[in-house]
């Protein structure tokens, strides 16, 4: 049992009200949430918090972990030149020791900034699974079937294998995007949905020219089209949605389709700014993810949380838009909900204990005039104290529990980007 | 004599081009860079950089550090209730005792970030000078002269008082702006500058109401009425800057007028983005401001660099706009131009020794793909491992040295928020 002590927690429970309970912790799971209270066996390690904030960990909800190697490999490039003359080339030379390598460094980025679980889509799962397991990270694998890697029986059986492979593993049902996939691929994934009664995620509407093309194939928006086949009959959720029409958001809202936004790639790639204000304000669930570190390039939760709302007050023009409290609350519980992690989304007893403590005692958090505001608007990783995932400490201090050390895997990953940049 | 050494350089002499130079300092200076060699005296410190990068610390070209007590504290409201219903009254309040408390807090912050020279326009400029002098920080004051507060004859006092004050203490002439300060007032101060042979900074073009507000008085943009009465006959700069004519940027370039930009706090407030692609393009100076922590919240120079820079790539289309490099050098380098800290521009022998220690060695920083990528897409306070200002370490591994434990500090600002807040 480990218990966290005189400080405050943010239990996400019931939006963003904080108390002064205590926490415990027994087996991975919270054990207790309330006043002190005696406890007649012996903890094993006592936290003083210090006056320091315990909150959920946040959910990373859209990212594709193993594109670290490719981060500032193609900055400041036009979007065509940057995917199809460096991206393209660069991941298609990838092996699935690359991608347990590379997966490894992203995860100790996601502890640095106090994400406690992340939705990724890539391939070699196996690879990829297998860098989670050993360092501890829970983590949703998003299938990402197109017309040129993987399939649909391959997506079914990887479905049926990583829902049933660890307790830190999940998989949902997932293609790359509309542009990749063929509308044979994409009927049968709808119906691979609805015989597993399971949502489907994808990319949707990141770019104006997406959204184009799909309108000249089908004659409907790529919302519109996923929604004509059938593919939300089970909710699921869309990536990046920046050019989304009335319609489309009304789908969303109807279907129970998670609205994932990434506003760092979007700015950085130009792509646009996704209308979450309007979503907010239409019932839709929204979470947030970082997108990949090819097109951000950081993995970091507060910058994101920052980009949502600051851009909403840009695009409307409104300094009111899209306040601090929905902001958190995408980034530590809607983004739970719509990766499936519904034990990963609040601090209560039987919950999975998926925690960070935010450090209040460093300048950016003080005064004390607000807490929500301050991590929302003044947060940064130097403010993550420790990252605990189900149950275990794999961050405090600075410092990685992770079963080897960082610089090894910073020493690998050097070595092997190297490698395949003269890789033919 | 402190030597750096096993590390990069990155001496900003150039560009961002990075070299394995040594860097020795003495006396507050930069004593010596170039390859290892024999030193005959005996080190008071050697320190292994152990792969770290050393640059020049980056310069704050405009903020109100004594706001640091309404940070979050009226976030989320329109822009006007913000301004005269929220920070107005509260700012009110202040004396000279709390102009020195929230400053200290400020400084904290900007060492944390890498700040190692802050743009400060605020009132109580002995207090707040007291503040940075104690703590060892460095700072420009800026004249804030309006129709309310402050005066011409004053604002000379000032100048000649705190041009001979203290090493690291200098001052800018000012004024608040144009719509808080009446003709005849823009007028002496246009003569004073001429006087004294100096230049003048002023918010400018910060809303698109202020620039309406300022035709309709005077049938000219801010940018052009100051130029009609003499004002940028010795340059200057222009805070903000965001909403800007092809007559106005033409000005700024003729006048080697600094344009000193704040995406953050133009960002949360809804103000808008400031034309900087353009202003590169037109050979214009720009520096980077965080703004006062009412507006931001965050005295950040690693959220600037990045809004700078994706804020273009969004409002240009372009994710080839505003390139990583330039940013970087308007943070470092620029910065210290702007504010008249010639001796802290860059690294080379006889510099003020104003430089920082960037933790190459965390998750965000791998692969060592591009180190100026790395720090502008996706570095962090984390990265900051050491500040020094006039060769005197006062933020290393996270602890300050500046004379006081911050936890004091912090009691003492959240004491006297608490106690402002009751005050009639």
């Amino acid at each position: 049992m480990i218990r966290f002590y005189n400080g405050k927690l943010m239990s996400m429970d019931c939006g963003t009200h904080i108390s002064s309970d205590e926490v415990w912790v027994d087996g991975g799971k919270i054990a207790y949430v309330g006043p002190p209270k005696e406890y007649d066996g012996q903890f094993e390690r006592e936290i003083d918090l210090n006056g320091n904030l315990v909150m959920p960990g946040f959910k990373n909800a859209h990212t594709h972990s193993p594109m670290t190697f490719l981060r500032s490999y193609a900055d400041d490039v036009p979007l065509d030149k940057w995917l199809f003359e460096k991206i393209f080339p660069m991941e298609a030379k990838l092996d699935a020791n690359c991608v347990y390598e590379f997966t490894k460094l992203a995860i100790l980025e996601y502890l640095t900034s106090g994400i406690t679980a992340s939705f990724d889509m890539y391939y070699e799962p196996e690879a990829y699974a297998q860098a989670n397991i050993e360092m501890g990270f829970r983590t949703v694998l998003c299938g990402a079937v197109n017309d040129f890697k993987e399939s649909v029986p391959r997506l079914e059986a990887y479905y049926n294998k990583f829902n049933n492979y660890h307790p830190l593993i999940s998989y949902k049902l997932g293609f790359h995007a509309e542009y990749t996939t063929n509308l044979e691929n994409l009927k049968a994934i709808a119906e691979l949905s609805q015989s597993l009664k399971a949502g489907v995620y994808t990319h949707n509407s990141e770019t104006r020219s997406e959204v184009e093309g799909c309108i000249e194939r089908y004659g409907k928006t790529p919302t519109e089209l996923f929604d004509s086949i059938g593919m939300f009959e089970y909710g699921g959720g869309g990536f990046h949605n920046v050019y989304m029409t009335k319609k489309d958001l009304e789908i969303f809202r109807d279907k129970n389709v998670y609205a994932v936004t990434n506003p760092g790639s979007n700015s950085k790639l130009a792509s646009g700014i996704a209308p979450i204000d309007k979503m907010i304000e239409m019932g839709i669930n929204v979470a947030i993810g970082t997108d990949g570190p090819a097109s951000n390039n950081a993995l970091d939760m507060f910058r994101e949380m920052y980009l949502v709302t600051v851009l909403q007050k840009l695009a409307n023009n409104d300094a009111a838009a899209c306040p601090a409290e929905e902001v958190l609350e995408m980034a530590a519980f809607t983004g739970a909900k719509a990766m499936g992690l519904d034990d990963c989304d609040c601090i209560a007893v039987g919950k999975q204990a998926d925690l960070i403590v935010i450090d209040l005692n460093r300048p950016n958090m003080q005064p004390i005039n607000n807490i929500t505001k301050n991590i929302v608007y003044s947060g940064s990783k130097e403010n993550v104290k420790m990252t605990m995932i189900a149950g275990k400490i794999l961050y405090e201090n600075g410092e990685f529990f992770v079963g080897e050390k960082a610089n090894d895997i910073y020493a690998r990953v050097n070595a092997l980007t190297e490698e395949i940049k003269n890789r033919k």
